[in-house]
């Protein structure tokens, strides 16, 4: 594919008491734009991915809203959404727009605000991503993956512990990670002792409620310096978890990641870094298995020894950024986040987080349990 | 450009108490794939318009939704929203994926369930498509469009009987139309004496809450008897009437027809039949100028005089569906359901209400008070 990421920026993850979603969305286009050394007149279209800005604030029309918010008002502008895919969702809108001829370059922005909200607002909204008879059962997420990690746990005999590393691993990276929105580390034990969310997941298997945005400035003009999009795939699955066939893998992630390396030319072993959807613990162990990175049933134990961490791997580093877990989860950013992650690591400059064999990097973001999966593979 | 539209498919347009948005999908849906005389498994994207779902039903992640419901789980999937261009900016997402040869076959579903709602509820959710200024002033859409219609008078004088010919000839169109809302003739006496709703709109000059689905099937392959997109074109402008330079025109429209014009190679003096966002009669009448068939202040006395009406026009007709106003206004389904009937209308299958000269068509999709405008031009 002859497309380029020109430039990327994102702000703080966390608890922005004081922050906007105008002033986020300013914020991280401001950087991307200066790092992509454009003006932004340049810019021909906007894609920003956001879930719950309708739901809880009101406001829709968010791609008209963030173009006139960011001076460009005129352009083509569009909202994606597709739960907490939307940012992932986003990036492949914006990516078949560069390749259509259409537009040249253009800009994607991942934003969501979610702590000005009541916590059960944000869950019941969340919610929205799930199905209705999930919703009238009165199940929510973490309640939907301590179903999947129960399975996992049944079919394969993993632990508790091991789930628990994933948390461990990812508070590391994101103590490594200035913009991430936890900088303490967490011990196994810790996490064993987090109270319940919902039985086998504790606190610290889940990830956060957060605030941040996060802008990607792609480009079918040839640059000098730019990072390579060699795929972009997306597929999808039933809403509901009573209508899979299988609760120990997520279809739609083995089917995009096929499709992926397919498109790209690669396979799972030519990745080095990879941004994964971790939103719990047992999302992470899930997606190592269904991306191919290792066999059903043996990613837990891989974490668990250290074998997808910054400086014990000798292979493939998972979550650089702190995931979902340790960077933090504002939904409709995640996706986006995770590409800027990816584009810094294949530039080299991300300090004392560096991969330093980081060549080819893979982004997976996941919709609601697995109904939406979106994959792009990104090359220096 | 290389794209086609192989099918089209349409539900009645209405106040639908037994229809679920599930249903009306299928209908729509099932007719569009019959149309193109295609297999379901040869769609490779869906890409569904809707605005509310989520924040009057609290059901978001409607492309993997829909493509569950569709019994086509696994294929890529997206919801795009841009308040009532929802359906406008859904079929331009799916000419970029044709484009960008990443898809061949996709499927556009404009979706809208707004009768299960409280009234002042839908009102509310519908603001979602302006500024919050606009929201916290209390002001509705009737509103916003009085203002446009007041400006409008004042600068071109500009009668509300002229506005009530604009709902008295899309309300006979929509009698010829069996999928419209609405089957009785209007005069220009009844809309005069209708309502007052926001001075001064009355009732009949605005269109009506509405549920409806409306779907099309585009593909890059060559196929015979389909119809030619030849421009597919977004432009936006502030969410706010207060920040617009001018409020006699919607500079978004005049955008976007410009660029439209330019990339199919065309002049406003060649299209033949439009389909333009008259979600209030003022709102017809400036498109009309807007796009470039009359000259500012002129589309008035125009449409007045029958010159954009079925049997009297000898040049260009104007909204043959009905309009939103006689057609109905499910919202997202419109910009899809105007796609529905321009091609429709192209292959000359629309019995009493086909328009003889019929070469070239054109969509025009708003969102908001003019936010966003989407532009597609159609040929036979």
């Amino acid at each position: 594919m002859k497309i380029s990421i020109a430039g990327t920026g994102i702000t703080k993850f966390g608890e922005l008491w004081d922050a906007s979603p105008r002033g986020l969305a300013r914020v991280a286009v401001s950087k991307a734009i200066e790092d992509a050394d454009i003006k932004k007149e340049e810019i021909g279209a906007v894609f920003v991915g956001n879930m719950l800005s309708g739901m809880l604030g009101s406001q829709e029309h968010l791609g008209a809203f963030f173009a006139e918010e960011l001076g460009i008002a005129g352009v083509s502008a569009t909202k994606i959404e597709g739960a907490c895919a939307s940012g992932g969702l986003a990036m492949h809108a914006a990516v078949t727009a560069v390749l259509s001829g259409l537009y040249e370059t253009v800009l994607v922005l991942g934003v969501e605000k979610m702590t000005d909200h009541k916590p059960e607002d944000v869950a019941s909204a969340l919610m929205g991503a799930g199905s209705e008879e999930e919703r009238l059962s009165g199940v929510s997420f973490p309640g939907l993956y301590a179903l999947l990690a129960r399975a996992h746990m049944d079919a394969f005999g993993t632990t508790e512990e091991q789930m628990a590393s994933v948390a461990v691993k990812n508070h590391y990276h994101a103590s490594l990670n200035p913009n991430a929105q936890f900088h303490n580390l967490l011990t196994i034990e810790s996490v064993m002792k987090s109270s319940c969310v919902a039985d086998p997941l504790k606190l610290y298997d889940c990830s956060p409620i957060s605030d941040g945005a996060a802008a990607v400035i792609l480009t079918g003009k040839k640059i000098r310096n730019g990072v390579s999009i060699i795929a972009s795939c997306v597929a999808t699955d039933t809403l509901s978890l009573s209508r899979r066939k299988s609760l120990t893998e997520l279809s739609a992630t083995r089917e995009v990641s096929k499709k992926a390396y397919t498109q790209a030319g690669v396979t799972s072993k030519d990745i080095d870094i990879a941004e994964v959807h971790d939103c719990f613990s047992i999302a992470e162990i899930m997606a190592l298995e269904d991306l191919g990175f290792f066999k059903k049933g043996h990613a837990a134990r891989e974490i668990a020894k250290g074998h997808v961490t910054l400086g014990t791997s000798d292979r493939l580093v998972v979550n650089t950024s702190g995931g979902l877990k340790g960077c933090g989860h504002p939904v409709g950013a995640t996706g986006v986040k995770q590409i800027v992650e990816l584009v810094d690591q294949l530039k080299g400059r991300v300090g004392e987080r560096q991969v330093k064999k980081s060549r080819i990097g893979l982004s997976h973001n996941v919709g609601g349990s697995g109904a939406t999966a979106v994959v792009h593979i990104l090359k220096k």
